[in-house]
């Protein structure tokens, strides 16, 4: 939380400073890196760094007298504490995505005016958006200075890991076979080479992981494949020389990270090139001679790397069992102190299950931050609890905890909510309406490229019958020990096109929620996995498909008002409670033993 | 159902000799006429009479070699049926577009070949795809001649029907009203001018009638306003002295149909020009000289026209209940023709319900082609019976009636399925799970601005956890006392931009469907309004919406499996029934008053 005398306020008078050496009165500072990443290494989270905002999504833009923060409803509480004494206002947008900045600055600058932001760290779309809204309205764009290097003196360099290799048997697919599969496709869409900046496409294709960012086992690198070769483009001492012989064993060649766009511009006449223009930046893209010809297309590892295997699923139930298991043991930990009467916050609940987790076969670290938020704080979805400020779990409420962890075989993301003292009709009405819905979407059939707002509303239903609603998406793809959201499917009313549907072996969070903002918030979280499934009607009406719940962990059922569940509800609830309990109970003993058998009994 | 010597194949040999004249090598014949309706006046059915296909959407495209006829799932069976015998061959497609036809051109044709469509039919959306896809293959692109007229002799000419005035109190707002909001809406989107091609927009704005489109109270002309006066561009003779007099106090001045070029041709220097891209033709575009600039937005009369007021919803539901009480007769004849073992078929179906609701204050005229398919055939969503192929209703089975009428205050749509004979549990199960999608939707409660996939999920859900699902929307918007298909909102799982998403007063249909081709068909529907809804959350979670139903007309229980039905569904159908008796039982008596109370009865 910054006080009123933020050094944000500094940090933008020095951007201020480095805007007027360079003659723009406009800065647009996205969240986003050479790789156009998600969750940012240091050395990119300039949005963070000038304006105080954390949040994992958020657009900065600054003139000479203002500085706006962009931010969907997800973010807004948070923001709004984290922007408190920085001078920075918060406008609040319904949904992630640059066009309000640029209406902004539009708004804020005069035609003649100039715009500068790192082309560098642009994606190429959303470049292309900003220059169409800048012509438009006859303001000039400078997307070759790095004005954040200027105002920003201690920037952290690029991260300095050491990259490993994904294994078998948790890595089911070689890195030749997968290298093939890369080439099978970029012929079929005619290309003769093929440019990767996303690092979790680059971490799936070579079999290979590193620590560069917060909880995404991944690392800064670019690769660019023809037929038979590829290049690996990393920073120095990064890859060992063991690594580099097996690399190259399977013609991949490390070269320094700095040459991707010299190897860009040496590129063949006659080279048809195939980039994701949502997955490239700007600075990358214009690096391409204009003589290759350019296919924009999503990268194929994407769909690739989402549909998860039979063998990989396989090491996900067991990841999910483990991870279950952890559950267990933390909770078991957690009733018994509050039950001695031991003071217990939510930082003390991060530690705790990482620790139980840490415990656990396969584990390599956590996947997010953990939410851990008491009453009010649960109504913020991406709370996070920190030194600075947290809630001691005392008194009566809701108590939500959203968590995971990577492991060997896969990546846990779980949100469970637990009853603190005595709790109300009016909590245990909002669970059941929100376990309503989550299993509303467990339960559902739906033809094969049903586009995502089909499913999101079947989550949404039984709130909406209450009057209620939730701000962010039912669900979000999750990776294979990767990162915790992935693509291309999602479950939200986001408008999608037709490659972001449903396929069988994508992994899924199931997640609606309920938020009654300074009271408590409700989110039930399973991930699931899509398989197809047989019907009566044996595909007579197209291919249908299914949702198996991977996630193992009890649900509160202390929480839940029984009148308001259906027969099929309550039987769904049932046979859940009876597989977790007969897939947990032979990894965990005592306490925790007691604590699953206690937390699964049928309603 | 075309013959072998099918009429068709000659005139294609005429089309073809006007291509080598013309020197092109493909001809596109879209669904269109100068207004961009979905009902053509006989003038603009050119697809119809050079390929024998009658559905009311499909694309032909002739080269000299081959010809095609491009339609969606709805129309798959009727397609096979009428093509049959041309030449002329299917190409299925995912939906309604032009995008298939223009693949399938490219594929066809060389660099350097030349396409000709008529630019006077074809909207300015759809022509700016056409050149966008040729430009990229090479193929030249002539939208200034029309082929069909030099290859079809006996064309028919421009529609005369006259004009009739929409007369209080079924007109709830004055034409001088409604001229002045649609110039408030000009204002705000910076216009000086706006021009309308659109059928039904024109009819609604000067409160005016005609019979130009069969079942469509339209009639053929465009309106250019500015911000004083207003001129109707219509063919001579079809505007009465008395009407024109009327028109020109209200400053709308009558001008000949062909001068509508003219006038956009002599608009001033520093106009400013709202059209709508999807509802004028790239002809009529194309005559505005370069110096005015075009606004290109949503008609504002689309939206005003798609949300009646109270005056007007109150007589939809009085012509709801005339409607009712005619079903009521019909279905009581037709129940006791049976019963006395007479001969019925599908075309007397028709001929009877047209009949009843003939004899109903208010009525006008049908508002679609009625649909009475008796088991296979009422698995073809758009079947029609014809003198030359029907079936007689006798036997066992489900016999599919889809009909509607046009009143002053209102138009009706609905679809109801009858047990014929003796019907299985097949039968039952499959009317049971599409009245649980119907009554799913007329239970919805959901946020405003939800996008139409998200209602459309709520109406398939129960027939995808069966393993089923059916090839068309779930609902259209329908007019008052104008077209049965109306915009902006649809609930359909078609992508859908925001400005299509249901705001209270629309009408739209609730009808999903069920069909099993060579067996049965079910589809239930009922037109509902939408209406704002109070929740106990009182708008925390945003502004509620949900909807009444309007339709008032028995579902026949005997075709329902209750065991399939859930408490909340029987409820509904109970109240829906109590109300149907209460408020029908007045319109009628005799034998229909007996038929509804003894389909009115609870289950």
């Amino acid at each position: 939380m910054s006080a009123p005398t933020s050094p944000v306020r500094s940090r933008i008078d020095h951007l201020r400073a480095a805007m007027r050496d360079a003659n723009v009165q406009a800065v647009l500072v996205p969240s986003s890196d050479p790789h156009v990443s998600e969750y940012l290494p240091e050395r990119w989270q300039g949005r963070a760094h000038f304006s105080g905002f954390t949040g994992s999504m958020g657009t900065l833009a600054v003139t000479p007298g203002k500085a706006a923060l962009f931010a969907d409803s997800r973010y807004w509480a948070q923001a709004e504490k984290e922007l408190s004494g920085t001078g920075v206002s918060l406008v609040k947008v319904p949904q992630a995505a640059i066009r309000p900045a640029l209406d902004w600055i539009v708004a804020e600058l005069k035609p003649g005016n100039a715009l500068s932001f790192d082309g560098q760290v642009l994606s190429l779309a959303a470049a292309q958006q900003v220059r169409g809204a800048m012509e438009a309205a006859g303001i000039q764009v400078k997307s070759d200075v790095d004005l954040l290097d200027a105002a920003w003196p201690d920037r952290p360099g690029l991260p300095d890991a050491k990259v490993y290799e994904h294994l078998a048997p948790e890595a089911t697919v070689t890195r030749k076979a997968k290298l093939e599969g890369i080439r099978d496709a970029m012929q079929k869409a005619g290309a003769t080479h093929h440019f990767i900046s996303s690092l979790d496409d680059i971490a799936w294709l070579l079999n290979l992981r590193g620590a560069d960012v917060t909880y995404n086992p991944v690392f800064v690198a670019h690769v660019l494949l023809d037929s038979r070769s590829a290049t690996l483009f990393i920073a120095g001492g990064k890859v060992d020389k063991d690594l580099e012989s097996r690399l190259a064993a399977d013609g991949v060649k490390v070269s320094p990270y700095a040459d991707a766009p010299r190897a860009l511009a040496a590129l063949p006449d006659g080279a048809v090139l195939l980039v994701d223009p949502r997955r490239i930046t700007l600075g990358l893209r214009e690096a391409v001679p204009s003589q290759v010809r350019v296919i924009e297309a999503v990268n194929p590892s994407t769909f690739a790397k989402s549909r998860k295997n039979a063998q990989e699923a396989e090491f996900v139930r067991r990841a999910m069992a483990e991870d279950g298991a952890a559950m267990c043991e933390f909770y078991a930990r957690f009733e018994a102190a509050l039950a001695r009467g031991e003071r217990v916050s939510e930082l003390t609940v991060d530690e705790w299950i990482t620790q139980a987790r840490a415990r656990r076969p396969g584990f390599v670290g956590r996947s997010f931050s953990t939410i851990a938020g008491f009453n009010a704080n649960g109504a913020l979805p991406h709370y996070r609890a920190t030194e600075d400020s947290y809630a001691w779990i005392e008194g009566d409420g809701l108590l939500l905890i959203d968590s995971g962890a990577q492991y060997l075989g896969g990546t846990t993301d779980i949100t469970r909510v637990w009853p603190i003292g005595r709790i109300t009709a009016a909590h245990k009405r909002d669970f059941t309406l929100v376990l309503k819905g989550m299993i509303n979407l467990s339960l559902a059939v739906f033809p094969r490229g049903t586009p995502g707002p089909m499913l999101d509303a079947i989550a949404r239903l039984p709130l909406w019958q209450a009057g209620c609603d939730f701000g962010h998406g039912t669900g979000h793809g999750v990776g294979y020990f990767m990162n915790v959201h992935e693509g291309p499917q999602t479950i939200s009313r986001a408008v999608v096109e037709p490659h972001m549907a449903m396929e069988p072996g994508m992994i899924t969070s199931n997640e609606p929620g309920l938020y009654r903002a300074g009271q408590w918030g409700v989110r039930i979280e399973n991930l699931v996995l899509n398989v197809p499934v047989e019907t009566p009607e044996k595909g007579q009406f197209g291919d249908m498909l299914a949702f198996e719940t991977l996630t193992l962990c009890p649900i509160d059922t202390r929480c839940i008002d029984r009148a308001l569940l259906r027969a099929d509800e309550i039987a769904w609830l049932n046979d859940y409670h009876a597989t977790v309990r007969k897939r947990l109970a032979p990894l965990v003993t005592g306490v925790a033993l007691d604590w699953l058998v206690a937390r699964t009994e049928p309603i």
